[in-house]
């Protein structure tokens, strides 16, 4: 019946068939939608909403600490593009080329900027001369273009995505430094309180660090299903780019130094990342603090008592509103079992059923997204009873998705136990001497595992050798295969 | 000296050069810089605070009025954006095509975004296929690109430039009207009490409306130096783009229906405008509510009353700083004067300064960007005062501006009064039958004035002719010239 909404289950079980699950849940749930231009997607309003929140989030709190929003343009020319080797030979091959405005061919061509690097430092180069201009700390938020040629899967590997890139300027590299743990706090905060997801932070091996950067720092974090996955990361710059792009300043003494830069992102892959990690078979599960319905009220009823249900509805949202972000479904051609199909699988961690028993006894029903239970709740408790819930789901998550990376790792010391945990999809955590051509043979001989990063608290202990080369190992590096 | 802040007056009247003197006051305000993509500019963060505060109020606004925030893709595929023939024929000339990725040649061109239409209104015809469905309001923030072959001029005219746009589709016409009033109150009330900008309401002519929409109305406003310049604008598509994107839903009788659309935006053209509207010959003056800064507190200090003084500023920062956006200037290397200069050039609309004196008398004097008017104040008294003072200043701008309007009109009845009244850098309310062939007669005639838009409450008489072509007049109409 073309007027009666389709039924939308999911048909794939999230531990059978990882991938398929997530792109059935994904689709079904009204998140996004596919675009023709391959590898771009839709973003829906109901996860455009979550991103929302999250940038207010990270936004409030970078502020906090100094670091002030601006914009820069998208198209970076070439000759800007080239100025530091490395970094362009990172980006080079994914860089969608503007060549033509109108009918006029362009004399040069113009990059859509992958990242904001080589259109940020000619300006910081003429901003900065004086210790007095320093620290300069900007941010921006906006869309990116990076046209890689792998099979592109929403949220996860898009050709364009949106996050935010903060580009700062340092006197010192003490300075530089300690924005780094500033800035992943906030990070691993973001991840944590708004996403329950559990990460590690840790840094990247020499192969897999940032083109242009000296050092990066990523949080990591690990699927139910047992593939890793990469959230936000911080790159150290030192002063690669401020000599490429001749960024100087004249210091207290009068000498004149190069700056100290780092670079940091957030973007949005996480929502992926988050929808792998919480979802179940009935669909997405969204942790409270992010999700755009916390509370979906589904009032029970007939036409005989159509009338007093919603009005009771509509008292019952307004005085939760203040405190929840809340809806209500008053669709008449939808059955309420239908209804709740539904919003399990948008995930709305909270529902609230409303019926003619209720309202005759003076309470709400209240039904978990995460576990379906259920509990009959007097109407003057909902809100501390659905705070209480709520905060519960969220520890609950995030909980789980913590067990689930520590359960993971085996430290191995052998290249065998090292491909028995990586065929059973564990992460392995790995003696290493971080050079890139011992990570490109890891990787062969475990079909595909990769580092993943170096925490800080696993020290490698004296005379221990690398997995692969058995040269002295550097350091102690988690190794899984990745989303 | 490298070490010591240069001056930087700004050494045009506005009255005498007014193009001389923007670009000097935009420059040495620190709000914007140059990019290497001619056309595309930089928005610093002092500029990007008040777009940030803009989009959060038109946003807030958009949210409760039921409109959704969602992200489409930067780039479009040829064969979408040819689909509307009026509505490619407009943006053609100025796209920016994309045509290699990598090493890549594109099988299909893609165009950056000039406007969402085509890449939207695809998927709008998969989403939509009953009334349930509709109706469809969703936003975008996000930035376009338009190959301009004009002069650029910053804010006002950028090939990259930020906006919103609104895309909604509803059942009915009426509905779609509807919106019209609601969307364009917010504009209007966006530029009065945020921009302190009087705008005029009113429906631009045959030629000046957008490619592709059945009608077009804007906001006009006039800068006190004679010219007349664009705000916010809304479209009324009709069917226009539903017949070419083949958007059509089941009515709730079964008939299968196009659906009616709007869209609407607000730029970041608007900044321009402000920043022309209200500076003077001392720099820029904004407006109180979207002003980065409110308050710049002044401390004047010797090396033997610094400690004091400074500590002072700080208890008084942390008294008002609930209550507005405050900074203090501490800097040791320039004097007060300079500093004077330097919030003044940059538009702060109070200045607070604190001197020993103030202190003895437990007081702080408030000077006013707008005139100069300097008031001492018992500390008890500066949050009172303040606001007082800053409401006051809003309100001297936007009278300023809606006088500046009023008083430019001058009503004609013949091309010679027209000539004239363009020749005063005044606008005409003119007779017109509104064919785009007349229209081009009218700039010819005058040397570049265009029509601006047609205000609902100037009725055309019986009888009364066009000004150009002497048939029929169909409306009264604003000519002046524009920036």
């Amino acid at each position: 019946m073309a007027d009666k909404p389709e039924i939308k289950g999911i048909t794939v079980k999230k531990n059978v068939d990882l991938s398929k699950w997530y792109t059935e849940v994904i689709t079904k749930s009204d998140i996004m939608d596919y675009s023709d231009v391959s590898g771009c997607m839709v973003f829906k309003p109901y996860s455009y909403m979550m991103w929302e929140i999250l940038q207010r989030f990270v936004d409030d709190k970078f502020k906090k600490m100094g670091i002030k929003n601006c914009y820069f343009p998208l198209l970076i020319p070439e000759k800007f593009l080239i100025k530091e080797k490395e970094h362009v030979e990172g980006f080079a091959p994914e860089v969608a080329w503007v060549t033509e405005a109108g009918n006029t061919r362009l004399q040069e061509r113009l990059a859509i900027r992958p990242t904001s690097e080589t259109i940020m430092y000619p300006s910081y180069a003429k901003w900065i001369s004086s210790w007095r201009d320093l620290p300069l700390r900007l941010n921006q938020w906006n869309n990116v273009v990076r046209w890689e040629f792998k099979n592109p899967v929403p949220f996860l590997r898009t050709r364009e995505f949106l996050w935010n890139e903060g580009h700062t300027a340092f006197a010192t590299k003490e300075e530089a430094d300690a924005e780094k743990e500033e800035v992943l706090d906030v990070y691993l905060e973001t991840l944590k309180n708004l996403m329950a997801i559990y990460g590690s932070i840790g840094q990247k091996s020499e192969k897999e660090k940032f083109a242009g950067a000296v050092s990066t720092h990523s949080i990591e974090c690990f699927l139910p299903t047992g593939k890793a996955i990469q959230g936000p990361d911080f790159h150290h710059d030192g002063q690669n780019f401020a000599k490429a792009y001749d960024i100087k300043f004249q210091d207290k003494e009068g000498r004149t130094e190069f700056v100290w830069q780092n670079t940091f992102a957030i973007t949005t892959r996480m929502l992926g990342v988050m929808f792998m990690m919480h979802g179940d078979d009935k669909g997405l599960i969204i942790p409270p603090p992010i999700a755009p319905v916390q509370i979906m009220i589904v009032p029970i009823f007939k036409e005989n008592n159509k009338k007093i249900i919603l009005k009771k509805a509509d008292e019952l949202k307004k005085k939760i509103e203040k405190h929840f972000r809340v809806e209500i479904d008053k669709r008449e051609e939808c059955t309420p079992g239908w209804k709740f199909n539904e919003w399990e699988l948008k995930g709305v961690p909270l529902r609230l059923e409303l019926g003619p028993k209720d309202i005759e006894n003076n309470q709400a029903v209240l039904v978990r997204r995460d576990d379906g239970k259920k509990s009959a709740v007097k109407v003057s408790d909902v809100i501390k009873e659905a705070e209480k819930i709520l905060k519960n789901i969220h520890d609950k998550l995030y909980k789980q998705s913590e067990k689930n990376f520590k359960d993971s790792i085996v430290e191995v010391s052998t290249m065998k136990q090292l491909k028995k945990t990586i065929k059973d999809k564990k992460m392995a955590l790995a003696p290493f001497c971080n050079k890139p051509g011992c990570e490109d043979w890891i990787k062969e001989e475990t079909e595909g595992a990769t580092t993943r990063n170096i925490p800080p608290d696993k020290k490698v202990e004296k005379g221990v050798k690398c997995i692969q080369c058995k040269k002295e190992a550097k350091v102690m590096v988690y190794i899984a295969k990745a989303y």
